[in-house]
């Protein structure tokens, strides 16, 4: 089954705002079997917000629209709906009963404005939107209400569907996840798809595809494998569309083979981002990690506060940008930063004890390296890195050489900072 | 004039890669006087993409394809070209030696695969890619060999163009600052435009609007006003599509205006991002900040280091994400932590003039809060932040409230952290 994906807004096509809704969409359609067939982005205007539902529904099943329902922008989305739908817009009570509440305990007063948000297409159904005051809207649309080019791909028997969303993330992954995603399952009666992730480590994905080719080809066939790199980590996705009683045993024990093709690659067996996973090893053994980063420069720190209670864990860290700091709040040897430069195993391993120690932590991981554009030599080009991590029995280190691309280089130093601190808790 | 941009890959599909380059080739073409009609995202297969280019010929002049180009994909880009406007691949020998150049560089030989992204369509501009292996590609489409519907917006005597990029954004980028945009200008024969961009902070967009609508309303009707708000600042971009010898000083005369009525709130008079300025101020004053984090747990570290050569004047932060932290190492009073709580005007002031004397700086900033989405309270609920900044000559610090959402909350601390930092140094 096919999505299609309508990202609504002129602030996105002056490049203002980076459209993040449409790659979410598509990763959580995915996973309930749906492959998207395309993103269209088009401005605040009907006839383009018209077009482009004509040209999603040529290719998709079920069209998603993000944008153009704010208070400001005059709902130009639920207009072009109802024009192209033969239908009209009727205040809604439950809706404005929702809008007037949300904005009561922030002490605003309903406006006119606020009341057009309660305005709904007569044919749609409405999904409720708990944290804010758009709406979503779902429509089913027979095919013999498109042009002719869209009905192709027509489900037999069912209607398409089309849903207008709010544009804020936060907004449409609610309602995507608590009503949508729901209702779709419903209508199309799908069953549910079964997944089993892995997240490796310490290993290119290239070389792992070639290590476990024989193994992805004695796959049964209704197994769909998909590789998901992402910076010093690829996740598998094995899929089964129509899972039955044996499903789990069956990949249970392909899983159980896979360990035995890269058994130092595994670092979990579920869908966990590196640095939740950092949060949930550490959790498990009530241990608690500090960060000292040089090239890095919080970036680690970042990536683990992203995560919400990671003050249960995380105490903080040192961002040692210059060697003084590193000499004087660290503790480095300013004989070996002398001997051995900045970017060295040597300095990489005091900076983590140094920290670890200062913190009064379980564990502490430390990045020195050069991320570039500039900075580098020969014996040390841009991209190179050195990561220590401190642990309550011992320290280890290790280099890596990455690109040129100074934002590309802090991310990869920071994610394999994360895999080397969780490959250390994991042993 | 009209851009449409045609994003290519799989990856982006399935919602692995969120898309960058539409949003920042849409700014730069912005720049340039052209307005995005749409973005179409399609997979790796050769009708989305022809489809695709119709798509985008029927509103827009110039159509900028991204991705599709990569060794291992089977240039299907490349050939799409050749079928659509009835060209054939030929190798091009320019392109054949820079790739095995940039190949022995990294000691790596030429294979087969490479020399498939030395071939070029036959009709095609090569535009040299310096940074990568793969070239770009301009196509001079006349507009009779594309679809009726797509004739309709043909720029009088110029044909269209179309051009075709590697997906990876920093080698788009250097193409198109290098080769593609100083190309279009060329082809089109277009003026340069004007622009003066401001940068404000401290005054929310609607208010802004509010005060400046009668200085808006007497602009000049050639003077265009982009309202750009981000994170804790608006940008005002003024733009002269056709200037003449007086436009320099008629727009000067209008920021002058523009500072009486808003004298609090502009921070610089260029395009330049928060954390840019941070450092450019700095270098001016031949000064060294530090930063102390709690909520925003390394992110203001890690905007001021994203900017290469941040080393200058950035000599590092203690994230403290816990109150030992917060006590032992940046020497915050614990009777005062007790008192009045980590999120406080006196903590917040505490930590920035600890960190300023613990890491020996001119200037520092320190943020304390509650990102969510628990640990609010009646009286600090979610979304709250003390910001304290401490100079060589005093200590100041203020709250701000934001919202619900965790990730946007620490952006938005961090980046008030930033322009509270701007204004100080301002002062």
């Amino acid at each position: 089954m096919n999505a299609g994906i309508i990202i609504i807004g002129d602030e996105i096509l002056i490049g203002q705002v980076v459209d993040i809704n449409s790659s979410w969409i598509s990763r959580e359609m995915n996973k309930i079997g749906f492959r998207t067939e395309t993103v269209i982005t088009v401005g605040d205007d009907g006839k383009s917000i018209s077009d482009a539902i004509d040209k999603c529904f040529e290719v998709a099943d079920v069209v998603f629209m993000t944008g153009g329902l704010g208070p400001t922008k005059d709902d130009i989305t639920k207009k072009v709906i109802c024009e192209k739908f033969g239908t009209e817009l009727v205040l809604n009570e439950q809706v404005l009963a929702n809008v007037a509440e949300m904005l009561g305990r922030r002490g605003i007063a309903l406006t006119e404005n606020n009341r057009g948000q309660a305005l709904v297409p007569a044919t749609a159904t409405v999904i409720n939107n708990a944290v804010g005051t758009a709406p979503g809207i779902m429509m089913e649309v027979p095919s013999n209400s498109l042009p002719e080019r869209s009905r192709r791909v027509e489900l037999v028997g069912r209607n398409k569907l089309l849903f207008s969303m709010p544009g804020v993330p936060f907004e449409m992954r609610y309602l995507m996840e608590h009503e949508i995603i729901p209702q779709i399952k419903k209508h199309y009666n799908l069953k549910p798809v079964f997944h089993k992730t892995l997240l490796l480590t310490g290993i290119a994905e290239s070389i792992l595809a070639e290590k476990i080719s024989d193994w992805e080809d004695s796959l049964d066939k209704n197994v769909k494998l998909a590789y998901l790199p992402a910076y010093s980590s690829i996740r598998l996705r094995l899929s089964v569309y129509e899972p039955d009683d044996n499903t789990e045993a069956y990949i249970s024990a392909k899983v159980e083979e896979l360990k035995r093709i890269v058994p130092e690659n595994i670092i979990a067996y579920e869908d966990i981002k590196l640095e939740e996973l950092v949060g949930k090893l550490l959790k498990e053994k009530h241990c608690m990690v500090a960060t000292a980063e040089s090239c890095t420069g919080g970036k680690v720190a970042s990536l683990i506060t992203s995560i919400s209670g990671s003050s249960e864990y995380y105490k903080g860290s040192v961002v040692s940008y210059c060697n003084e700091v590193k000499a004087d709040v660290l503790g480095v040897s300013r004989a070996d930063l002398e001997k051995y430069g900045a970017v060295s195993s040597t300095v990489a391993e005091q900076m983590a004890s140094g920290v670890r120690r200062l913190l009064k932590t379980d564990y502490a991981v430390a990045t020195t390296g050069i991320a570039g554009p500039t900075g580098g030599s020969d014996e040390k080009p841009v991209g190179t890195v050195w990561i220590a991590v401190a642990t309550p029995t011992r320290v280890v280190s290790r280099k890596y050489v990455f690109g040129k691309d100074r934002s590309i280089n802090i991310e990869r130093f920071a994610a394999s900072a994360l895999s080397m601190l969780i490959v250390e808790m994991e042993k």
